[in-house]
């Protein structure tokens, strides 16, 4: 048959398990996966390419859902579309969504949505941070019913970004109208702000007091209190980054009661600890994101397990580039001229779009999680979540977005930033060494 | 010897047990408690009173650390000292603590106490609703170290009274250096006035829907969310009127971990359900508080064992009277030209410092607690909690506030309003059937 | 193409979601599944059967892995094979897998497993109660490498098959090294043995008394008992019909700790209340089950939601029918000539293989789950449990076992005896009325 | 008047709190306390002793119920009455409850109890090994109705000890009729058994193995099945010896829903880990105890903590003392010729009566308990749980027992074996400091 392309021989993993028999072929045509099964290759015609995956994982590409690119004033600091998308693929992940952020001075969604698009055709998530009834009762049932934006996301802190929780609640009773889910970024701010200010009377301002100021209680009071609204309102609501045993056990236990809550985690909270933001010479402050990285290995195994046994729904990068190496000093929180440092000016946030795969796929070969589960959790659950129905499953009628891994055993990956391809100029994981990376990215039946 | 007072053969409890062996003597000299042993009648003198209390419990005078009194606007519609403090020993209670109430727009506390001390000389928690710099940094210290305040009590909601979590933290950061405890009515604000937006909207203003208005989770959220802050700022906080198992659940999971978390309960909340509240001919109004009585049995369960097991450490009355066939209304809810009910306009308490150790007692009866822990709920821990370091009590030292009931079995009383002391029209428990009451009330030595 | 068959424009459930798009097509030569997707009609050829299953649900065959077929002296009083798998096909079950049944005299566990399959072909899983060093370390390696069975299971319970805590030990030492799951009824016998001396002594006999004499204790006991014994030996076990909110609890608190405990349900737990024990004329005995039903409609709640949250692997039938109306009197346990009443001598099971599937999809069509989570449970997840590698998924590669159902809302089936396969007198569902049951039933590609 | 002894102005403590005022004087006559108060020095007669505690905390003697004297063929290694209790008195603990212990063989257990009565008019638990219908329906009533023994204890381990659940609930039956507490020595014989296997077969049989083969999971299997059972037969029960947090917890949850449960802990669980098992040259020896010492810190936290908040009942000695330094090979399991160490030879038990008062005060020091709760658990319940009504307060009526210690900050103690009183040659606390010991011990009255 016509097939363009034809993997054939992988070890196929799909969220509901390893295709039955292994070694199972993939057909693609336009773009598009047509058969699943074995002996395709036997049909394949003569322009048909072939990709051999023998003794490899071959995993949907992975779909990560927490992105920030091309935010923030000038974005300068920040991918654009371009390379984070650039680094995306080269890291296996063949769809991204990103934010299109409403400034609390926006009145008109509308607008902002489009600008956005105007940058890129992607999808959106839309941040909002002005919540009127025009917006909530008029424009958002647009951008709805237009498909424009995947979901909402909502802030409990930072002072530009926060919502009281009847805005929360005014929120849900138009997402749960609109069958949306809502993203909530869940932190006292009243707690971190109290505690900043006791740090920098005290002059406690170097990047390990970003950690301080952020104890566990922080994201646990304010994970647990999302969780109440969402009960109250009825209305699914996805977590971001919980970092904690203790959100952790809330949305468990949330969960065993059939509540609609979903949890998301990030690479950083499974593999860096807050030791790191100690590091000399302003170091530290390349570890600076939000929740803080934790200083209990009881968290990172927490998460793990949280994983592992499916408490979470997502694992994103929530990758949000800024320079360490700023001209306006180092990563802005250490004053170029007079060497103050001040962490709370540091912007909150590490890039890591590109090694969230991989890292995750080092889970699966250090026996922490299966390689089914890593993929429910970095391609299909975040495609379903979001309404992306042609995303994140190997299976006919699917976009052909593929990932063939090494096969086991096979490849010894070391992370340097100079073999990244965002825009900044560090990754957390420098030197960390792997054992696999993706082979082949294939997008919508693409090699690329 | 010359006793003043001998009570003696009764079954005398403290909290720590009936003491050995039952039927001892209590002999009182100037209003204090000077020796508890057997045989103290035969030292007793020529003019010594003697009280046969064979078969009775006899126990300290109940401590009621939660009530208002001459609060309000004119005090028209609530009990002063007078009728208060008289319905309180006609009850057994022979000690109150009262609220002095900052509002909002005071911003000297001094002032407010004094005011209140100009109406008794009775101790009072202070109800701070506007907690400036200078009144926590300056004020309360004086007011502390003057001893003329017992403690201090914020709201998470009303809004005259609500303080932020901000808010919150800096009275606790004082409290906290002055070792002071504080109260807490914990019910989340937000979601409060979301719900009734949509009753009022929907014209479901009806005495009941005040229940609707308050589901479990509003405090459930804010008892979690003030533990939360209390374990942060490491400072001992009283959760009043807890009123449902999820809150008691949280309560009993923080004293596990022995955070300095304690919690009150109320009669009300153990005896009545929200059904009362659809009683015909705006009858339901007379059983409108906050938080408001539950739906269901398994919260009242939950209450009485959260006594026994030790989760509650007071037992108060919230005794907050208002009339409730009010010149302006019934119960201000009602209006009296027009008929239209409004809930929401409904003032918030129930009458209850006279029925209140009787109920309590009722529960010893029905096997629900023992008679030691009442006396610990209802006497001991208040005086501990708020420092009223001579009472609740029956030790040599103590003031002779005592209780003497009846022996068990010999008494059967029905409430009716007709015979309490206080000065509004109603009880909530009219009709109720009790197999006890105190005989005598004895107050620093003295009959009442 | 030559296919046998094609399904065509239904809604495929497969455990990890519905097909997309819906209204797929499925396939079949030879009784395998060999394609999935749009269009398949369009390449069928001349002899193709097609079946069009618009706007109906396609679900994989049930498996139904808990079945007891033939066991116990002379059969008599069971289905055998032939009434049994008749029974399972007409609701929609194309896999059973039934027990090979050592008894305490037995010593060589290959003649047993030999001699059941002589009565079929089928899987077994071999019930242990004797499990000798020969058992254990010589027969039962040899059975599982010649693949002859697909688990073990053990009882804690009845004269004749309890093990003790020391025996369960040693069976997990050897499953774990042959990595085989193991079945455990949990009940603790001692208890059971207690109260029905107990309730015997005072002539309470009649059949409700089956569950006064096995409160819910009887089994949380046993299932935590039997956590913690897999725990200890780290070796996966199956907790069969979990009756209980609270070894439920124990289960979903395992699972958090990614302990390998599976847990199966039932839907005679799922539907019905011990009430029924009590219906007169003896009908009660129908009812006998262990455990038995419960008393409260919390259990049954927390059975759905226990589905639903993901803490059950299996839903089985525990098919284990017994005649009621039978010659030596009223199920064994109404002596035919004294009419004196004895619930211990009634046999413990109830018939429900045909029901199985049909009463699960009415969870679906009741709100209680969803349809992908009952194909998880009734068809995918025991096939994988057991290790049934063709069975219970639609996909390209497994065995053609389909069950087409009605469209939704275009069947209502009233459960009546005599209409149903199996070779007893009763189903404990007469008159239970359904909204949906398999219209066709494709077993290997082949309708029947 | 005709006091005996005046001791004047202590810190008197109660478990119901520190006498108010401090600085109290206590008075005895005839070795009963008669006053307690102020100004008692005034009324002293000219024979009158007064004891001076000024800034010294005064504390009911200790009352430990769980001390091995005078079991074991011959006694010839452990301590019999006469230097068990004086070590007691060294200690501070006026009041002990030994135990008289059928064998399997024992069917009459009114000899058994007069044998141990004949060695001592202490007290005594009975240890039921072998729980004929004779020994439950005659003889045990007859022992309690004579006053004879305080409780029964149970062992679910040992060979020659342990009871079948079943046998458990017929001696539960029983005491609940007698109204008697039963104590349970909760671990599971299976398991340990089973773990003792595997390690000889390795050849693993040094001390450090005893804790090896116990781990925390056999004690939580135990404990657990014990409270099932308790909770069955509604009887109540006090576990002996709790040493992990998991056993607490449950303990915990059990006493949360009012189940009668009481529970135990020992200072050898809150002051030694599992690492003191492999000092070298045997020494280890000196630390084998049932339940083992603990691996993690985490267990002694929560011990500590689940005294401070009310979980543990009591904490007694488990005094067991056994030779180390043994004619017939050190602590019986090193063979004194073939230098075989043999952990499971080693008899289980430590000394301790005279350490466990000083050792409970030092966590009053180091701020883990209050000095109060260290009353409650050391002295006061463990003489109400087996009901010694004149033990364990200071109170009018009760016996002069009476612990002065030295004032806070003015004593260094060292804990050397050559000081202590116990017949064994050795104590687990060598080189101990600690800051504080009973200066003077009061025994009836008497200054021993």
């Amino acid at each position: 048959m016509n097939f363009d392309l034809v993997i054939t021989n992988g070890i196929v993993v799909t969220s509901s398990g390893i295709l039955h028999p292994p070694n199972s072929d993939i057909a693609v045509i336009d773009g598009v996966i047509t058969q699943v099964g074995r002996g395709l290759t036997a049909l394949a015609g003569p322009d048909t390419r072939i990709i051999d995956a023998e003794g490899a994982h071959v995993t949907p590409g992975g779909v990560d859902t927490h992105m920030h690119l091309s935010q923030g004033a000038g974005g300068l600091t920040m991918d654009g579309f371009d390379t984070g998308t650039r680094s995306a693929v080269c890291g296996g992940t063949t769809t991204v969504v990103c934010f299109a952020a409403q400034e609390k001075w926006d009145e008109d969604v509308l607008k902002v949505v489009s600008d956005y698009h105007a940058k890129s055709d992607y999808g959106f998530h839309l941040i909002l941070t002005n919540p009127t009834p025009a917006v909530l009762d008029e424009q958002l049932p647009i951008l709805r019913k237009e498909g424009r934006i995947s979901s909402v996301k909502l802030y409990m802190m930072y002072d530009n970004r926060q919502l009281s929780d009847a805005q929360i609640m005014a929120v849900l009773a138009r997402t749960r109208q609109l069958g949306m889910t809502t993203m909530i970024h869940a932190e006292n701010w009243d707690m971190i702000k109290f505690i900043i200010n006791q740090l920098e009377e005290r002059g406690q301002t170097d990047p390990y007091f970003h950690a301080v100021s952020r104890p566990p209680l922080v994201e646990t009071e304010a994970a647990y209190r999302a969780i109440c609204i969402a009960e109250l309102m009825d209305t699914p609501i996805l977590l971001v980054h919980v970092s904690t045993k203790a959100s952790r056990d809330h949305v468990r236990a949330a969960q065993t009661r059939m509540l609609p809550i979903h949890a998301e985690t990030c690479p950083q909270y499974l593999y860096l600890m807050s030791d790191v933001l100690k590091m000399p010479d302003f170091e530290g402050a390349k570890y600076v994101c939000s929740p803080p990285l934790r200083d209990s290995p009881d968290d990172i195994a927490a998460l793990w397990e949280g994983i592992a046994n499916g408490t979470f729904t997502t694992l994103s990068s929530d990758h949000c580039p800024s320079f360490w190496d700023h001209p306006k000093g180092k990563k802005l929180g250490l004053d170029a001229k007079t060497k103050i440092a001040k962490f709370s000016a540091i912007p909150n946030g590490l890039p890591g779009v590109e090694t969230r795969l991989p890292l995750g796929y080092q889970g699966v070969i250090d026996g922490k999680i299966s390689i089914e589960k890593l993929v429910e959790v970095a391609c299909t659950n975040p495609a379903k979540l979001y309404g992306l129905d042609k995303k994140g499953v190997i299976a006919p009628g699917y976009d052909a977005d593929i990932v063939i891994w090494y096969p086991t055993g096979k490849a010894l990956v070391t992370i340097e930033n100079g073999k990244l391809h965002h825009r900044v100029d560090y990754t957390p994981y420098e030197g960390f060494q792997l054992n696999n990376w993706p082979r082949y990215t294939i997008l919508r039946g693409t090699v690329v």
